[in-house]
């Protein structure tokens, strides 16, 4: 049994707290958090808010604001274990030397009151060595079964794809659930269409999945909605995002 | 019995073809294709190619690029019957007058090579009068519980919002797939995430759902994606959709 500690309170901390918890291959030792907090029966008397207390565990992963991890990493006052951030943008060699470093990412999108089946989560790992590896890969495996080793450049390149694939299409989502309100129709009727659009990338590429008058280069119904929009920032989205629809076209 | 012919035989007017087909309230009467086409058998013997071949149906569905809707409805050889168009886009009245003229939207992106569930497919319908909307809402309830009746420009908005919640959502898809190709990361990694993002649009708002850096102000790491995007248009969309979710979150 793999003995964690999870070093954060934050939203990702908690979801992976609560998949610990409830792992009978992992052992949930310790949760630091800097301040005070309401929590769970289960968590409340694991919880600490000096990282000095922290007892021996094989893994901390560090679950803190990207820009703190370097200072919370320095902080520890041990060597020579193993500890991970779960940052998507952030390089492995960010953590304190004096431990062993790794990253443990679970790539998917946690929102605070939506409980996460990561069994559908994909988590994305790195270690210094072979060995490190294997205890990351045998947690990670203990509560995902997709499991990959991504390096600090493909994980990079993934993060940044993962901007516009979920924080990018949800901003999407926004925009029509504005133009819809504006205009006294119910959102309810688009939340359809916006599961078979990504219902759709399971068995079709993007690229193929491409519908709408960009695409169909419908001129006439471009220039109607661009006259029909009023707030200037739909507007010049919609104007960007057809040339980029349109360019892709072109290159077929 | 509804007696339904459907002028067209594109993406929607094939998945509408097929949900009739199969339908105990509706009888497909005929389907007109302006080129000879190779159909399933149960519609080779319905397809016809010439706009004067139509018998007599309650309703006449057009489903035809958008520019030729107009054309299409003023060819027909008959007046004073039920003739809908299934556009988005377009408003009742660019419907010949010598017909009753009425519209049957199915809000939903249709592929040509993946089956549509109809019943989880919203259909905006509008008619002149109280009578027609009857036969529409009958054959619509018939497909799908999903019936709303929408005028001419309620119909518009909601068409300009499914453009960005559905075709630009799937742009997003694309850019991301594109990032993970050029860097030989699997675009796999991401399908889950892209699942969750639109799976939250169920129980929580668009707003409430917004993660990532832009929403975060987190003003690092959005500097290093910039700085790390080496296409131009992907960078520009980056920019200007970071903008827009900063400027929404000035507003909360």
């Amino acid at each position: 049994m793999v003995k964690i500690s999870i070093i954060g309170f934050g939203n990702v901390a908690q979801h992976l707290a609560a998949a610990f918890e409830s792992n009978p291959a992992a052992e949930l030792v310790q949760i630091y958090s800097r301040k005070p907090q309401t929590a769970p029966a289960s968590f409340s008397r694991k919880l600490i808010h000096d990282l000095g207390e922290l007892d021996y565990a094989d893994v901390y992963i560090i679950s803190v604001s990207d820009d703190a991890v370097a200072q919370v990493a320095a902080a520890l006052r041990f060597e020579n274990r193993l500890v991970v951030h779960t940052a998507g943008s952030l390089p492995m060699d960010i953590l304190d030397a004096k431990n062993r470093a790794g990253v443990f990412y679970p790539l998917q999108t946690f929102s605070r009151n939506k409980a996460v089946d990561f069994r559908e989560v994909p988590i994305c790992i790195e270690a210094c060595n072979a060995t490190d590896l294997k205890i990351l890969e045998s947690i990670a495996k203990s509560i995902s079964p997709k499991v990959y080793a991504i390096n600090s450049n493909q994980r990079r390149s993934l993060h940044v794809a993962a901007v516009f694939a979920s924080n990018f299409a949800n901003h999407m989502y926004k925009i029509g659930s504005d133009i819809c309100e504006e205009h006294g129709v119910p959102f309810d009727i688009l939340k359809p269409l916006i599961q078979e659009t990504a219902a759709k990338i399971k068995t079709l590429s993007p690229r193929q999945a491409q519908t709408g008058p960009a695409i169909r280069n419908d001129t006439e119904t471009i220039a109607a909605h661009l006259a029909w929009l009023s707030d200037d920032n739909q507007r010049n989205i919609y104007q960007l995002l057809t040339q980029s629809i349109q360019h892709e076209r072109e290159k077929l």
